[in-house]
């Protein structure tokens, strides 16, 4: 976790106090399905919930462990010292500290998974926003960086918002997959343990029972989950990388807002970069990088090893974190991108009349030109433009060939923005619906 | 792709036969649709349709791309081979390349998601059978590959099959994810083409109309379906290592099947390996290396670039063409695992009666034995077994500490293995239903 | 391996005839090692030596496999076909099939390594020559997309040399870690076969011994070698982003060759598309991809175990020859790349004079200004320049506060372009020598 | 960085205190080139020198940083208020930021591998000493998981120890590599800068001026140096995996230190668990997945973006960090893992003499049977052993088959196991050498 790639909302879910308050949690709600089931007497699983409100003394858990060295065992001795070790005597019966630590563990990513969730849907709003606004700002589309024909802005926002949603609908059902618990002891079997203890200690943490648990938590869930993380923040690059383009000093077709006391470097004070986007850039490889290693994860040696244990103890926080901060701060991009659209259209009349290239390919098809023949006229009179900046309606205008199958109007008619934005509507009530 | 590590069906989808048939079809839609709105004649239509039947001629088609150096102009040169240059000249108006190349890939991962599913389905088949053949087949259960407490066979199938559902249910929204073509035109405005065009072929062929293109369908779709295959494949590895570990000579609780002209090596006959499984194991890595090109691909330069094709070129065919192979194989390890319930039974005395400390631990606790001391008291015998292959059982009916909390009967009843198999009915009913 | 994307010699070395041919030399020089040695009859090691001159039948060897299901036993059988059974009993004796398996992957991977060599050979030559060619043209320096300061078109030649001359460095220490070989027998000991066997073959295949192997040779080798592979394919992609982006329609300062008869776009033909640097970044992620799973390979279980097999049978062929494929596409692209010098002049020019602005900031500093106030200085002219259009020159010229520190002779020295050049010559002596 | 897996020295070349530190350096001692260039006065330059021994406040720099978002920008300002900003002036002329973050990222990541080849020189010691220890400890070899022949611990640790040394030339390749550093402004012209500072400040620092740089050092550097972490990773977890293995309950041929107050589960007392070879299981996935977001910090815009830079903010640290733990925790287990020679013993026994199987056939092809033939009668009596427990030796002496070929005598003379160790001090010498 760098801290400032972090923001601390996130960053909490993750902290020692957190993941000890779920672990007391699970440990109180077990006792009360234990006393229910006549296992364990009442009032000492009543006496767990005295520990209600105390904090965790997380040094002392600590120094408890340099001992045992078991993580589960220390807080357990440290619940002792909060309720006392006689009513502390039933806490954790039957149970496995990877009941404890599994369970946690995933309402640690169902809760990072809201977060993140928060997160997108002010990237959407943002983009939502901002593609309303700039419906019908016309840009050059461009495919291979090389100018194609007519847009909007509106568009590339449109575009990145039914990304960001699918994202989103992915990221619902990975935090779907991740919310299970398992409180099913030693191998799994129950043995030790009723099935409905876990039934109880999931239906209070808002989790389902894992069908089948073998001490872990399956690994596949989580990679899944991770994997959906990935695919988000190559999302975001995608974004990331748009607004990288649209400022380069060639283009200048947009700018992250720069605010007046920022310096954007030492040596060259008039440079303004895009460093926020540069910096999604990186992030989301970060993002990434986790997917290998929860996949790799899946893999475990019979009932369980321990190998995935380290593994997400750093990317179950660095990667929820870094994502977390990548969402917001590409939100404020977008809510604060600076457009311009003039740019936009001295850029598309870079070369003079071009873009239309292909209405005209259309039109002198549809007069009646073979498709091979119409293909070298438009071919023909473009490379005048493209090699002497002659203008291409007035080439086509003076070729002979071209006005045998076309009149003048008809050429004329060929340059009209409007044609390319007359479906414009249609794609934005297929991406926002009707609002 | 490795022939060796094919299947027929799945390298059929991938052909260039298949792929033209698959242009050719959507070509032949997309005049239907165009007549319909009247851009084009009904005739000219209906002549498309002439090369229903047509085998395209791929050396042909390879013939003129190497003149023109773009694959759909060559091939709808040679369409119009097939069905005369005065018909044909409607053909693909007013669409870009991508229109077809993009709908096309997405058929092809459609139909290798069909082909996938059929084959989870085998697994799934495979695992429930023997889940239920072992349901009762008592083995220890190993945590970090140390023996901990029973379980049974069938609990080891019965999780596999619950892993392999999940991911079969992932591989269904993959599939719908992925289920979706675009007929949008050049920078996917539908300047050049009407909307109706791109719902009429998408109908036709099984698909969605993508609601936002920009000339490609967005690479986050494709990311998301490699993502899934990547996370299926490491839980094929999960199931392999199993067996491999299973197949060990000190283990042999289960073997491959070893037919009867196989030779395990060259040198050792005794030796016989699991081969399938460890090859699993390299063909899961093989899946999973598509998912980070996948991601990297869904950056693309504004509204396209190609970048990402040569990397679907590969991963397209080798992933999905890996993924069905290794599916079918596991299928048949599973199928035929011959399994040695007698080396279970002797794996797990191997300690003797030290698998049930844990209850004998509880049982102290229960009887009023502080957690401490009676994880001392299990401790110091146990380790007398450990060390010196005591009888775990007669050490604690002679140690004077544990006999003073527990009676020799309820020593005794610890050891019931029926004890640790009461909930395998409750795990089975979750992962299998009632069926 | 996509045909499309290979070039036959490469190819060649993955067939099954070099396959086999490797492993009949193998056998052949180790039965004259066993005859020095006097383990065999001197008449049957030379008799091996009768199909020096064979061609092995392929698909003769696959119908052995097919029944024995083992690929080394397939070949032993058909070459005693070749040279009689009785002459042919000595052969492959004390040694392992991953004897042959093992030490034929490794003479392929450096074959393919001295392939891959010659490919950055001729990378490197057309750097260096259009480097030179370029040296002083001048060109503006880009950070984050935006103009910085200038510098010129052979530096960046010049980098994408250096860069690609430590990756020939790299490759030859990858190749040397992979020139092993072992003849060691079962698990290494070398207990049925002589070690002078192994040091005889190695000699004769150029290779040297593996000192300690287990079965097979150490994969750390393997990992290292496709791990190097990535790197150079990273480099490959970072000159191939720097086409992309100079032939963007906006920047224009150089193009991809464009050869007559080749079509851009089906429908706008006056596009000119960097399809080849596309290209080669996602060629340069299927090399990347490989490297993950060499990483996992390096992992096997005790001895050995057979999951890399199935891992290097396709990474082995498929990351060289795209590797390869891709070296030459770029060597293509970087001898025929069409630089535009006066676009290049143009470009900088955008922003009359901003680009200096670094030079001022330094100027006034020099000339006793505070730094705060130089930067506040140049930040306000520069800022008329950004927003207005004003020439950076006119208006410093115009600023009493500037002009109190520099006269207007030391203003006008600040826009010199031999400032900015005025070290190439050192660094082409750093990056070229005296060349 | 997780705190449980890290080492106090590698962390704190990472902390803010170390890098500033390193920015102070370079840029006192450009001030000394400068000075000595004339470009500054001798005086300025020895006054930045009077900071030597301060500690920078890390809190008020960020505090600085906060108002101007420039990091470099802040620290300068912070040094200032140590010199005098009289004094201050001169500081930094001529350079970019670059310059200083570059140059010291190269430094801490030379200090790392310092670190971490002093911890692969203990993890080599420790593989050194217990193969030495136990060079003669025979146990059985293990293909796919399944007995083969015998070798010894020794040779397993022998191969470690070659793995781990290949490593260590690796990383001082890398080492070597990554130990440039660069003064050369703007855009890596050196329009501002005399390369003499670059020379100057290179040599106090230990480092070589990069050939050729343009604001930054080019990043290939740095994706070899991860990529050689993630190979050295890789390994790692294949030591790790064999002493998981030998740990299993049903192999138990080694265990992982047990120190006496560690609990190995809060269940199952009795159990060992190789908990820090499962641990290094995962820090190996965790150094690995930085291999492929350092490649794909490689390609960079023009002259730079700053993409790289968040990524190295992560993966710098905490890569070197958790591979400086792993290695000292992977040396601490090599030092102590406790071997059971006579379980190696017991083990090898486990199938009656099985395992010189691959000694009787060789025998039997030189007494003149036909390669088919004694593969048969091998594999005849082996079949025996396996299915029935019979004894190999027995069996073969009461086979008339084999004994028309091979004596009693001869057939004894198989089962000796010196036969298998006979070369291992060859191997010994090859990996150590005559030490």
């Amino acid at each position: 976790m760098i801290p400032r790639y972090s923001r601390p909302d996130m960053v909490a879910i993750w902290s020692p106090e957190a993941k000890f308050r779920i672990w007391y949690e699970i440990e109180a709600h077990a006792c009360d399905a234990q006393a229910e089931l006549g296992v364990i007497p009442k009032a000492n699983a009543e006496a767990v919930w005295k520990a209600k409100d105390a904090e965790f003394d997380v040094a002392r858990i600590d120094e408890i462990e340099a001992v045992t060295k078991h993580d589960v065992i220390a807080f357990l001795t440290h619940l002792a010292e909060h309720i006392g070790s006689d009513d502390a005597r039933f806490v954790h019966q039957g149970m496995t500290s990877s009941d404890v630590l599994d369970t946690t563990l995933n309402v640690q990513l169902v809760r990072a998974a809201d977060i993140l969730l928060a997160g997108m849907d002010r990237v959407l709003e943002a983009l939502k926003t901002r593609a309303h606004e700039h419906k019908d700002t016309v840009r050059i589309g461009r495919s291979h960086g090389i100018h194609a024909e007519p847009t909007t802005m509106g568009l590339t926002f449109a575009r990145f918002y039914a990304e960001m949603a699918r994202g989103r609908a992915r990221l619902v059902n990975a935090r779907e997959e991740i919310a299970t618990g398992a409180i099913s002891g030693a191998v799994g079997t129950f043995a030790n343990i009723d099935p409905f203890v876990e039934e109880h200690v999931c239906k209070q943490l808002g989790l389902k029972p894992e069908p089948i648990s073998t001490q872990v938590i399956p690994r596949d869930r989580h990679a899944m989950f991770f994997a959906t993380l990935g695919v988000i923040a190559s999302s975001i690059e995608n974004i990331a990388t748009e607004v990288r383009h649209m400022q380069r000093t060639e283009v200048l077709e947009a700018e992250e807002f720069f605010s007046k006391g920022q310096k954007g470097s030492s040596a060259m004070p008039h440079k303004r970069n895009p460093v926020l986007t540069e910096n999604l850039t990186g992030l989301a490889r970060l993002v990434r990088m986790s997917v290998i290693p929860a996949l790799e994860n899946v893999t475990l040696w019979h009932e369980r090893d321990i190998s995935h244990s380290s593994v997400e103890r750093a990317i179950g926080p660095d990667t929820t974190i870094t994502l977390d901060f990548a969402l917001h701060r590409l939100a404020g991009v977008v809510e604060k991108l600076v457009i311009y659209p003039d740019n936009m259209l001295a850029n598309m009349n870079k070369f003079r009349g071009l873009v239309m290239s292909q209405r005209v390919l259309l039109a002198l098809t549809q007069a009646g030109v073979s498709r091979e023949d119409s293909y070298r006229l438009v071919q023909r009179n473009a490379m005048k433009v493209w090699e002497k900046g002659a203008d291409f309606k007035t080439e086509l205008l003076a070729d002979p060939e071209v006005t045998a199958a076309l009149s003048p109007a008809e050429i004329e008619e060929k340059f009209d923005l409007g044609y390319h934005t007359k479906h414009v509507d249609t794609i934005f009530k297929r991406v926002f619906g009707d609002s």
